[in-house]
């Protein structure tokens, strides 16, 4: 990131210029805008966070509650939503005030005396150190809190339109905004007051019972039977040695709890098991009294007691697990023929147990998945076809989701003698770590994602997989530094080109592919980037080269990784990179000695790795992806 | 850190709820007050963030500019002041926004060619590890935000008085407001006015030409020489290799400039040396423009170039080494028999070279150790004699600094061909380097410093040098953790009971100790701690065991381990600790496998070392330095 290029800006850096339809930004919903986003949970704060970057694009998001979220709901917060956060800016300050999850324990009836509960083992929460970032568990109000904080400090100046409902839409032949969506103010001067907005794209991030989704006539299939847990997060007085460790705990009855402790070092988060809800429940599990879950929290628990002191928040969470067969408003059979003009992300599309926590983090992904698209599209930088990928990419996430849940979920409900063979469940916990964690998605190629013909040259980068960051040494300030962590939420594109085994200065392959890039009338970088802005505006090309950093001359490194930005016309020189002292990124990522180029999505996924030498491929990968500017 | 343990505050937890003066704090500076500060730089803003955690206590700070600097000063931030933030809860956010050093280098003449400048070496900035905290530019106006931002959160949320000149103090016999302030508030209504203010306590942090000094009689002693330097801070196209490492820069023609590259990526500050300021110069050395100082910098680095396209700001600092003999009202003969009534930090007391980048960072170490012997004082926990150990403790570490200084910018500002072994000053600055990164600093004995008889027992934690942290595991939630990290600026002094060989559980010196600190009417846990507040409320104890974390049972742990908080009396089980997997701690600072009793002040420093045994000696020292709550 770079700042203070057009001069010093007093005050938080944070705090970005205004800029587009940040400049005066109509604090009333208008009657026309670009992006309307239905609802502030995880899924619709996120795109709007992501398209508060590209601020000539008018984006609204409205929400029917008064107010930010205050209380309840998920906490629990994956290790690659924290690596999320960290493109936002705001991963080391929630996890500062976050839970953080290193171990997590189980309880089952002692062997001795199943009356009892005993601690039957303290696995590490992550045994394979699959991520630099933590697991932790926080409330998912802060989590909106830290993107309408980012929102607020982008050059758009978005902040959320409370007090809106969603009604319905229609979507009509309109060629300018061709989405009509009727709201209702709920508060306020216009209370009760009915409108019809005219958008271009509609997100629906509206929640499990999303009138989005109903108005575009999908259903949540699956499960017919929900699955119900007494929730509390509780401040209580407790033998129960585990209070601050995430537990699953199983007692001779039958009885489940999930332990979850939370931020501040007293709270802790209840769920317990209240059984599958019969199809004749007509809503009685929902009459569960918070006395009812208290009662059975210390059954289970015995020989340990509960002293509840306080109950900050309870709920019946019923859930099933349902998913939609796709996530906008194009008919299977005419994909590809007319672009999407509404999207669903989130709860909206699918919702998961409880227990597994997975709602807020794939939400959040959905919509990481989302705002990019939507924002290269209507700026122009991309074809509508880029749309049509969000479904495609999402839906099949969803699913393998909702079918890792559903055996997580039966698992745990088990009662000891219904499992073959006890320690089954851990086994499960512990083999299957990766998908919870985040890391699983592998999207299959598409026109944003290249094939693997040239897997070989960077095997640790799963074309497809998320990249997955490594240290390295940053050549102009000798800096060690994780180099996915400076991809932040920009919207740009990442070419990593690794070096040839050649020096900085030597005639080298590396050398010819940057003089490719930069000159070529081949090269993407040429015919796409605009000649008024930033020489990286669109591509963010970085070097990484088989030396250390005090071998490399900044000044013998290729042009093209040294951009001219800013109105001053600046050279950037954080963009080359030697090996880090103590992890050599070639041998832990796989890259051939002769190089490699890898390309990264603006959501962190990788789109393509190539060879230094196939220019064509990398030239083809990008051609029907970017549209020339005009001239 | 707790918070939630009264119930689920749904927010910023930074934001504390607001209690005493902060319940109805007055916008306007009050007729009365316990503490006025005068000055928003580094030195004051940290005694009022310091005291703002005792909201029972009214403290004012006044500044006589409108607003919050906005730009200029200093910009090198120690380890040791990052250390300090830490303990403010801003490190992660400020040092993610700042230019970090981890290495610099040294130009000279070429020995071929010695009107060209050559690369000599290129060190690294923390050779020695000497602290976990990164070294840090960014600039002052930003620190002071973050402690504006911290002072708002408190319970006191403090704000400063802006528009407010300091003009003369008289200290008079009255017992309860001794000091008369006369003040003039220049801006808003009562533009113009003077008024007579009633305080108890004056701290003057109003910079090198101090009214408050003035009016307690003391003076700036040392050089009357002054040096000058032309100050910029540029954004510039240029092909100087090393334009993103703190340079040391020499040419042949004497010339010298001191290289700090600064946040964002393009922004760098240089200092320009003007040379000594002659005695007859009468102000014509700041006569000095802008373009002399960018000339005189394109001379000095050729045969590279500075193309400058923009400065943001531009100064010529002339400075001289100068101490006061003392920081508070108390004349040398007086000390002992009566409290001093005023005291002076920073600028207003020490002045430094630009150039060794002391004046904040010491600066903020004054505010810090008298912050919290204001605030024990005016809350009743101590006696008045606690303030005399400001001026003992801080005047020395003044008059070393400025020694080192002098050393130091004599050394910069020779020539070549002066100094006898041109690898000299690199020498030096490898040599010293404990002492510019702010971890020199040791405090003799005296009431809050106790002697070093048992100094063996933990011979890595110099009694009278600051805390350094080392790594734990907690054993409630298996956390690693730096165990220093945990010490927030909340006044609170820290206990650490470093457990002798024996298992949590089994008959040990550790339970004896822990029994008599519970129980003991000669405790001073049980003498001073009040019985309405938390059982920690004074003293923070913690356990380190020298097992790893899973071997120890939490509920084998003594009691007074686990303190009952809150208006719930909630137990609170994160004091107890393990080993690290990868770090011993015993080891590491040279425990005895006896234990120890290691006592930290609420500044951060050792105050004592003792066995388990010497709880007559721990009872003691504590004897004087706190007074018994009436009951
Ligand atoms: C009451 C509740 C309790 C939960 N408890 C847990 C839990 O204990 N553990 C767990 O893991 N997960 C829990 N979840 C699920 C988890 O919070 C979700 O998976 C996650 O929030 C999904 O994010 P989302 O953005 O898709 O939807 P949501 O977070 O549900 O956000 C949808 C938003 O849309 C708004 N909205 C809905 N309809 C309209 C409309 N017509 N017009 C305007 N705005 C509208 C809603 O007010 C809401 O703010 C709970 C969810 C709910 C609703
Ligand atoms: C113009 C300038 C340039 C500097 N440049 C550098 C540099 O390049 N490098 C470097 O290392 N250090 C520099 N310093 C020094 C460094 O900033 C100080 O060492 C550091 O700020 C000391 O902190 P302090 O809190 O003691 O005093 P200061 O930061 O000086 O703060 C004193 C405050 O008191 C206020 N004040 C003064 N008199 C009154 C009054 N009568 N009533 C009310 N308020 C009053 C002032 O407005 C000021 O805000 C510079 C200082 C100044 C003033």
């Amino acid at each position: 990131m770079h700042f203070h290029h057009h001069g010093y800006v007093t005050g938080d850096p944070r705090r970005q210029a205004p800029r587009g339809n940040g400049v005066d930004r109509p604090a009333e919903l208008p009657d026309e805008m670009d992006v309307l986003i239905v609802g502030t949970g995880p899924a619709g704060m996120i795109t709007a966070a992501q398209l508060s970057q590209y601020p000539e694009v008018h984006t609204r998001i409205i929400e029917r509650r008064l107010g930010r979220l205050e209380v309840g709901q998920a906490d629990g917060i994956q290790a690659r939503s924290v690596e999320t956060f960290q493109a936002f800016g705001f991963a080391d300050e929630i996890a500062n005030e976050a839970y953080h999850i290193t171990e997590m324990a189980f309880w089952k009836p002692d062997k001795e005396n199943p009356d009892h509960i005993a601690r039957a083992s303290r696995p590490l929460d992550d045994e394979h150190g699959i991520s630099e970032f933590p697991h932790l568990i926080v409330n998912q109000a802060r989590v909106l809190d830290y993107f309408a904080e980012y929102m607020e400090r982008s050059p758009s100046r978005m902040t959320p339109d409370f007090g809106i409902e969603f009604l319905g839409l229609e979507v009509t032949e309109d060629p300018d905004y061709p989405v009509q969506v009727r709201v209702r103010h709920v508060a306020g001067e216009g209370d009760g007051q009915e409108r019809t907005v005219r958008v271009k794209y509609v997100l629906g991030a509206d929640g499990a019972r999303s009138g989005v989704r109903r108005s575009i006539g999908r259903t949540l299939e699956g499960d017919t039977a929900k699955h119900a847990w007494g929730v509390m997060d509780t401040l209580a007085v407790t033998d129960f040695p585990d209070i601050r460790l995430k537990c699953a705990i199983q007692s001779r009855s039958g009885g489940n709890i999930l332990l979850i402790p939370r931020e501040g070092g007293h709270l802790f988060r209840m769920y317990v098991d209240l059984g599958e809800v019969a199809d004749d429940d007509a809503g009685r599990v929902r009459q569960t009294t918070l006395d009812d879950v208290i009662a059975k929290a210390n059954a289970i628990i015995h020989p340990y007691t509960l002293d509840v002191k306080h109950v900050a928040w309870h709920s019946v969470y019923e859930v099933g697990h349902r998913v939609t067969d796709k996530f906008d408003d194009v008919p299977d059979d005419l994909t590809g023929q007319r672009s999407p003009r509404v999207f669903i992300a989130g709860d909206a599309c699918h919702t998961h147990s409880a227990k597994a926590g997975q709602g807020m983090n794939v939400s959040m992904q959905d919509g990481f998945n989302l705002g990019w698209k939507l924002g290269q599209v209507l700026t122009g930088l991309s074809p509508e076809a880029l749309l049509d990928t969000y479904s495609g990419e999402r839906q099949e996430v969803a699913q393998n989701l909702i079918d890792f849940d559903k055996e997580w979920s039966t698992l745990m409900a088990k009662k000891p003698e219904e499992l073959d063979d006890p320690s089954v469940l851990e086994d499960f916990y512990v083999k299957t770590f990766e998908f919870p964690a985040g890391f699983m998605t592998e999207y299959k190629p598409s026109i944003i994602t290249g094939n693997t013909r040239h897997q070989d040259v960077a095997s640790g980068y799963t074309v497809g997989k998320r990249f997955k960051s490594a240290l390295v040494s940053r050549v102009c300030d000798g800096n060690p530094l994780h180099l996915g962590h400076l991809a932040t939420a920009d919207g740009r594109w990442r070419i990593y080109a690794f070096a040839d085994a050649h020096a900085a200065g030597e005639e080298s392959q590396l050398v010819r592919w940057a003089q490719w890039w930069k000159t070529s009338p081949e090269s993407s970088l040429v015919r796409f980037t605009s000649a008024e802005g930033d020489d990286d505006a669109l591509f963010d090309t970085k070097v990484i080269y088989q030396q250390r950093h005090p071998q490399i001359e900044i000044n013998s490194v290729p042009e093209v990784f040294k951009p001219k930005v800013g109105p001053f016309r600046l050279t950037y020189l954080n963009n080359v990179f030697g090996l880090h002292p103590e992890q050599n990124i070639f041998a832990e990522r796989g890259i051939s000695e002769d190089g490699a180029v890898v390309v990264v999505r603006p959501d962190q996924y990788v789109a393509h790795v190539l060879p230094l030498t196939a220019t064509e491929e990398l030239a083809e990968f990008f051609a029907g992806l970017f549209i020339e500017p005009s001239r």
